[in-house]
């Protein structure tokens, strides 16, 4: 399905080197494995991860491993999901000794428009080894137990212009890498960083001595399967349900705010679970069995930077560093190999220029800003008392728009920035290239319809629709898989109303030198029928989307050749939604598209908004789309058409 | 979890032998080694099915697979799934040349209440590797190639009483085994059955030959991922969709109607393809690749009994031939075997008379006097000018009830009855021991509330609902996994009203001779608090479902300690559903039970309802429900009760 990349034949060039088997090195190997790229993966562990470490997949993460088809095998291992926060405190009443449940929250409260509106938690190996299995089916086996000695990168070398020292551990044996790029996802301690003298900035000065503990517990405390926040007079501890009838427990050790403060200062299992007994009082608990156990210090640290030459790239927990209470370590780390994959591969298979790998640091570096800031504020509204049920029951059903900025606005504020962030749904993109703006070179009044809600930098927004030629309800969100391709949905509203801007659309993208005909595949006489997502072009998947029946709908009479070649890919606007009871077109409204009319929405192979285009009549769509994709494509567009 | 069978040590000494590997013997044997049962399963072929076979899993075999745990493996495969029926015809206009699409049927209409209003199409050999996995884990691998050439069953031997002969298929091994019983599930030429010297009775006195193709095309046809019923001057064929981009094509060849039949008629591919090429025209239709082709003569017969001793059973296509058309057969034999399994077990397990497994014959019987006789009535709706698609659609919303009996509603009910027969919902088993009717010996006036939409006999409706302990929604038909016991449903209303009635029903299930104490489980002070479903009997598994808020709902205090003990089965009735926008409790008003004050609801192992009682104060429910299974179950009940 896939271009392959041209790269030196032997075994000691390589387009990547990944240091570090985590969640952010297997990802990125996972997606350029796919693509074709020829990858040197290793980590200095003997084992993927035996036990603890991360185990949290927010919802937004869950979808991004459905689109990589890597969803249920994460679920086959049957792991907790956490779909409520319960909060415990001391009584107010009585002697207030004890604790009593104060209130409880919506993990993913309805607002958000999430698939699956529950946190995930399973073990990090688990998830490791879902990874490895894809790897090896595309030939990538991570190397154990090696580490890396040493690299440089030199752009006078224009194919191979990173050279890197690679050992194993116990020192019996050497190797020496070309490569393309090097990337450090080798956590917190990253070598590839240090070498590169790129400093850790701490955001906040505190920092933190944490205890966390997997285990199997007997307990009659009856929140042990929600994710609970306990506080008592005897300290306080987060509780995180696990697969397998084992909970998670975090306790704060020591902060750098206590007197006797010490970031060595550690404590033993037993000295936790005393610690537990008594916070849980009236409750009992005892361990049945005890899986691991660590005690570690944090702090909030953030790369300053994430390259230097956009050959040496870091990633996941070697660019930022925080508590894990919002379980956002793994979700982060996925989301980073995700950007920088799709973005390398844009620029090795001759799509995008290089300056495309300039957005990686300042798309990621920003969000890993945002969870750090977001990490205190977060901490800060969970040792907070508790409002009351009604305010949270609120918050979860506002819609914030136009509410006065009362107090309980400010907490509904908050509330709902914390769940949006959480549940991955929250992350955006600022404005550059890629991610349209008024700034954008493409100028045109076409471009960003008034009405829509979309949201250059933010995610594709959720849809069922019905697939035409099979009648299947499906995730519209769901169609294109991750595949490095740029999306192209195409709202086409009636088919009526919008036949000639169809007709206009297709002719405009075959025309020579459009976005769509410039990045024609070489084999494209040759490719079989049933290739549905990359007929044409690797760079583009295109999906049509009508507000009509799907029985009043014929592909080959409502389409043009070009669009009805994609004839798996068209879609009936026709599914009911409670939000959107009145809808004709309920996909169209929910996205502020107009239903007669509709509008083409580009997605970028990670799922996030590109620009919104209007549908019209004429070459406006098709310029406007020459000018989006020429600000960072490596063709000049749009050329022959200006001539005719 | 479960009570080990005893048995004989020794290799000669079996709980029962299965013959055949197919859909019916391996969703027996499948149920059995999970309930810990010794099994000799044998298969004459030397390798589960390669290709073509049975490929139709209708939505209510979808519950049934996920009740086991199976349905996510079989999914694994990416089958295809059918949401819709399309028919072509002749035009009536023009030429009549050609043909054109008339209208297309939802194949699971709305107003089944179906979980996965979808056929899944899988080939029967993917389908077996899924069941012989599990039975693997279970420690029964099938022999092959093996087959039976002799039994006999005496009654004189009361612990093993049928004796079995069997041979590897080249003669060169012999077996002679003891069993306690023996399954003919070896198809329609059943050496079992024709030993028992069971006639086969033909309902319909013609008889077809039909053609079937498996393949992957390349066409224009629009429809072609469409299950598709297509008639034209060239003649019929009917299309299904398949896993890996393959179609089925259905053709019937002769029919004893024809003037020239014979039952020995064939066709080669190369005709077959011919005779497609035809038929689909003006579209085209060319092959990439032939999967599986094979030309079968077919009657409607059936099985004059399904056992004589209730020693040797028979099921599957053992019992029952019709045409491959809607797509019952693996169904039915999965519910066939299903049947028989929870029987044998509870009574090899000690809860049940022998006389339960007097229930198979009639209960399976009448379900494929129904098929066959509706195998009828299915052709004839398909071979008919199928009606507008206004009056398809007003058959798919409507609500028959209270309709004038015009002509469409004529088509109403047949429509009606063809999606409820072939979704598998329509299935339903008459009065007996098992599914109370007013002629069972529970009669009480807390017996079969007036409101109640359940019906005996009748599968236990589904539902959405909030687990209490760690807030997740599911689903409640789901909740308890096919594990061989009762399920006994406590819908308990409001918490404020049922209080007393709680109290009462706990301590009356408690009382000595009770149907729930008189078979608590030898082991119960040493179950571990981890056990879910099964922690004081092995008979019964017990769920409660309140009509409140979750977080209204405090286990320890709302509910006595008897049910608490299940405190993982309790839950919320707390989900919006939009066919009942304003019920308080949408489960309770689904079923029609009292949304205050609730109903206890029996469900048989198999899912099907076997008598609904009132929630009342006092001893009147418990006696009900003594009653009840007193009909059935081994042991005198409720005399301690009324010796008080």
């Amino acid at each position: 399905m896939e271009t392959q990349p041209s790269h030196k034949s032997g075994s000691t060039h390589y387009d990547i080197v990944i240091v570090g088997a985590g969640p952010v090195g297997l990802m990125l190997s996972t997606c350029l494995a796919r693509w074709g790229y020829k990858i040197k993966h290793i980590d200095n562990r003997a084992e993927p991860t035996a036990t603890g470490r991360a185990d949290g997949i927010q919802p937004r993460s869950l979808d991004l491993l459905r689109n990589m088809g890597l969803k249920s095998d994460v679920m086959a291992h049957k792991p907790a999901r956490v779909y409520e926060v319960a909060f415990w405190d001391p009584p107010k009443t009585g002697d207030g000794k004890g604790i009593v449940r104060t209130g409880t929250w919506a993990s993913c409260p309805s607002f958000i428009d999430a698939r699956y509106a529950f946190t995930t938690l399973l073990h990090q190996g688990m998830i490791e080894r879902v990874f490895l299995a894809d790897l090896k089916k595309n030939g990538v086996e991570v190397q154990r137990p090696w580490t890396i000695t040493g690299f440089t990168s030199n752009e006078k070398d224009p194919e191979y212009p990173v050279t890197v020292e690679l050992e194993h551990v116990d020192g019996t044996a050497k190797e020496t890498i070309k490569a393309k790029y090097l990337f450090g996802g080798e956590g917190g301690k990253s070598f590839v960083r240090d070498q590169l003298k790129i400093k850790v900035t701490h955001k906040d000065p505190i920092s933190y001595v944490w205890g966390v503990m997997d285990g199997v517990v007997k307990t009659d405390f009856p929140d042990i399967k929600m994710k609970c926040t306990i506080h008592s007079e005897h300290g306080s501890i987060m509780v995180i349900p696990r697969e397998n009838n084992m909970v998670r427990l975090y306790i704060q050790i020591a902060s750098s705010t206590d007197a006797d403060f010490h970031p060595r200062k550690t404590a033993t299992a037993e000295e936790v679970q005393a610690s537990a007994k008594r916070i849980l009082q009236p409750y009992s608990i005892e361990w049945e069995r005890l899986e691991w156990f660590s005690v570690y210090p944090i702090g909030q640290g953030i790369s300053e930077k994430y390259t230097l030459d956009h050959r040496v790239f870091l990633g996941g927990d070697a660019c930022h560093t925080h508590s894990p209470k919002a379980g956002q370590g793994m979700n982060t780390a996925f989301l980073d190999a995700q950007n920088l994959a799709w973005k390398i591969h844009a620029v090795e298979a001759g799509f995008a220029n290089k300056s495309i790998l300039e957005t990686y640091e300042p798309e990621r570096k920003d969000v890993a800003e945002t969870l750090l800031s977001f990490d205190n504020k977060y901490a800060k509204l969970f040792s907070q008392k508790p409002p009351p049920i009604s305010t949270v029951e609120a918050a979860s059903n506002a819609n914030a728009e136009g509410a006065a900025p009362t107090q309980e606005n400010e907490f509904i504020k908050t509330f709902k920035e914390a769940c949006e962030f959480t549940s991955g749904y929250g992350v955006f993109y600022k404005a550059n290239a890629l991610n349209w703006s008024p700034a954008h070179p493409a100028q045109s009044h076409v471009v960003h319809p008034a009405s829509t809600k979309l949201v250059p930098g933010r995610l594709f927004m959720n849809a069922d629709v019905t697939r035409v030629v099979d009648a299947n309800v499906v995730h519209l969100e769901q169609e294109i898989p991750l595949n490095g391709s740029f999306r192209l949905f195409i709202f086409a509203g009636k088919p009526a109303v919008t036949a000639q801007a169809l007709r206009d659309l297709a002719s405009n993208m075959s025309r020579k030198g459009s976005f769509y005909s410039a990045y024609t595949r070489p084999d494209v006489d040759t490719v079989s029928h049933h290739e549905r997502h990359n007929p044409h072009s690797m760079f583009f998947s295109v999906c049509t989307v009508f507000a009509e029946k799907r029985s009043n709908i014929e592909i080959s009479m409502d389409l043009p050749a070009l669009l009805a070649r994609y004839n798996d890919n068209v879609y009936a606007d026709d599914r009911w939604d409670r939000r959107f009871p009145d809808a004709k077109g309920t996909a169209h409204v929910k996205m502020g598209l107009d239903e007669e009319r509709g509008a083409v929405v580009v997605v970028r192979p990670d799922g996030y908004v590109g620009v919104v285009v209007a549908l019209s009549e004429g070459s406006a769509t098709v310029d406007a789309l020459n000018q989006y994709f020429g600000a960072f494509c490596t063709k000049k567009l749009g050329e022959t058409q200006s001539q005719l």
